[in-house]
């Protein structure tokens, strides 16, 4: 293809002639019967092999109680085992007093979160937030599609924020909510985030701990997914917005989520959500309805796996190790077609499941379908905004985990011919 | 203590007599310091040993896939795994379309479904139930009171419905349902019923798939929590209302809901829930924005443990064979204590987990405080209905699969002691 460089500075003849040779490329593919999946954000198996030591962990079919001698076979223990406590506090940094131990899910755990505070609101609200005529959160974005989701379900509006290198627009973010007090929240993944694997810096998490909000129940749904999910050796560090919050005197500021579903098992895992203990009391009233506890047996099964800090991160290094090539195989490649280009641009994160393309902007719609046309399925254009629109049709998401290295150096291929398809389209009317 | 009999028939001397005795023993008890806890409706340790398999049953650390090769570690299956779908849809004697398989409550899934009515409805309604200006249920009387708190919690109105030895009270049902559209569903635990241990009548099942509701989407709430709970050797037979519903013409009647926390570990077991295919379709379309999909690998052991309807008939027979004695001891007690002094009454259930207690008028709430003084605590009295309260304070919940056979029967004394003494003091009461 020779040393195309710069897609601006091409004449419209040479851009025609290089359409010409990429097309014919893109026919080739046709032929192939190509069916390769970059949708999903999901473990391969060979880094869930790494857990199954989950499925015997237990010592023995004896190993069913708890430090204290209780039977966790049978019900109670409504907000988790001890054991898991102490260990998962650790993982987000906070005291077992301020942590609860849920189910497999924590999109389930934020679900119910949002539910129960329109049904009966937060700690310390003045009214359900389904009883006022308008609820809004703020939506960082590119972001996680289902948090959003879960936002159109309860009828909550949404405004879009954007993501900078160091995390949301906190000048937007202090504006907004420093005016209208039906803004009750915002959706963040502040490590590694889905899908910019952008880290917040201090300064954004003390400017979120420290805000005036006019809403007194605002809340920051803090889904810290990707933790301990580096992929190099640099570890982005990400600041403790809880002792943050309550240094600036807004203690119950924060609802934390995390989950072991990208630990261990993504189906079979250990959801947690943190907060204050006022938050938390208030929380379990309403769970103490809701259920009689969660399935203790699995939390243990986790402990007794999991052990301790210590090895939960020798464990993360082992899951680095299989998907670093293939972060790596999508991010040389973007680079040796796309790079010089100027026709679009990626991150390259220190850890998380994805990796965020931007392309000329009104081109990520028509790149994922005409990708989708060669059966290479590429996460829904648009998804990674608020109500599936994205404003600039530019962000397209890559997870580069599940699939084989070989299906991901095709897929990349593949999407890197359409991207440049697709933006020589574009420069060509522009032109003309 | 002689051969006391009918209460009623015995003079004020006489009376006065007795009670002295019966004060004296009461207040041997007193010194005893007993710890006897007769409140919760929980598997003893040797039924829960019965599933210690459970926590082994994977075949191996690799048997991870379902039968069409699925891993069932990773994120997926929305509405549970088809080999658990295969097994438990035969316990509710339903098509595999019409099962959900969930997490480890069905407590939950109840709870979840009313949360879900009142955001959106049910399927085919015309309104989200949580936008009327008044929701009903009726609720069948004695009954369980997480139906009840799950009701108070989001605010819908409950009317108590007598229950009698066919099942709850019909005709009030079939006017009530007849006249108010506000009445949207029906608590029903229509087998081995908690606390009474009745199970509803043909008849009984007939009219409520075939009574005429004013509200166009009326739920029946069938709460199967003791199908397959047989005490003896004589099996009530509960007719299927699915079937009934579907010759009634009113097929998106049902809700049903069970699990098997009463058939291997109640902590750490399978709930499961079943309805029309349109019921379910309405239902999935919710939960996939609540939830990625429940824990697959403990429905895979579930499956591997239970094997197949006779294998888990066989099971229930052996803690059949643990509780059996338990009942007796407690039913035994009852009729010696107090079989024909004429001031209570129980029921004899062929299964189920308790024996329903019911007292002189105005005497539940002194009996149990009385029994709690001396360090035997009940269900709380009132607890069995709508609001916890009784309204004629008679009934007592007792809970016989928990405590040891030596607990028992201490406790049972110490409450035929407690029966007898307030009982003496109302029938005084009216005489003098």
């Amino acid at each position: 293809m020779g040393s195309i460089e710069n897609f601006m500075e091409l004449s419209i003849s040479e851009l025609k002639e290089h359409d010409q040779r990429l097309q014919e490329k893109y026919n080739g593919y046709k032929s192939q019967n190509l069916n390769l999946d970059m949708s999903r954000g999901k473990p391969c198996q060979e880094q869930l092999d790494l857990s199954n030591g989950l499925l015997d962990s237990l010592k023995s079919n004896e190993d069913y109680r708890g430090m204290d001698g209780t039977d966790y076979r049978n019900y109670g223990g409504l907000d988790g085992i001890p054991e898991a406590k102490e260990l998962f506090s650790q993982v987000l940094e906070v005291s077992t007093k301020e942590i609860i131990i849920g189910g497999n899910s924590s999109l389930n755990m934020m679900y119910d979160t949002i539910a129960r505070a329109m049904l009966h609101g937060v700690y310390r609200s003045e009214s359900p937030w389904g009883k006022l005529p308008v609820v809004k959160f703020l939506c960082p974005s590119p972001g996680y599609d289902r948090h959003f989701a879960i936002c159109e379900l309860f009828n909550i509006e949404m405004i879009t924020i954007d993501m900078l290198s160091s995390g949301p627009d906190m000048d937007m973010i202090e504006k907004l909510v420093s005016e209208d007090d039906s803004i009750k929240g915002i959706w963040c993944v502040p490590k590694y985030s889905n899908p910019d694997g952008i880290t917040y810096s201090d300064q954004t998490v003390e400017r979120l701990a420290q805000m005036k909000t006019k809403a007194t129940d605002f809340r920051i749904f803090w889904d810290n997914a990707y933790t301990v999910h580096h992929l190099t050796e640099h570890e982005d560090q990400l600041k403790d917005i809880f002792t943050a919050c309550k240094s600036a005197g807004n203690p119950h500021r924060v609802f934390m989520f995390s989950s072991t579903s990208k630990i261990t098992f993504p189906g079979s895992g250990v959801a947690m959500m943190a907060a204050s203990e006022e938050n938390l009391d208030f929380i379990r009233r309403q769970l103490s309805i809701q259920t009689i506890g969660p399935d203790k047996i699995n939390q243990l099964r986790h402990v007794r796996f999991l052990k301790d800090m210590n090895h939960l991160k020798k464990h993360m290094e082992k899951h680095a190790e299989i998907i670093k090539p293939k972060f790596e195989i999508v991010l040389n490649k973007l680079e040796s077609e796309l790079g010089s280009k100027n026709i679009a641009s990626w991150n390259k994160p220190n850890g998380g499941y994805f990796i965020s393309l931007n392309t000329l902007n009104g081109c990520a719609r028509d790149i994922v379908n005409m990708a989708a046309e060669v059966g290479v399925k590429l996460t829904q254009a648009g998804a990674t905004y608020p109500y599936g629109k994205d404003p600039r049709d530019r962000n397209i998401r890559i997870a580069p985990t599940f699939p084989s290295m070989a299906e991901l150096e095709k897929a990349i291929e593949v999407l890197c011919l359409c991207v440049q398809l697709v933006s020589i389209k574009k420069i060509l009317a522009e032109k003309e």
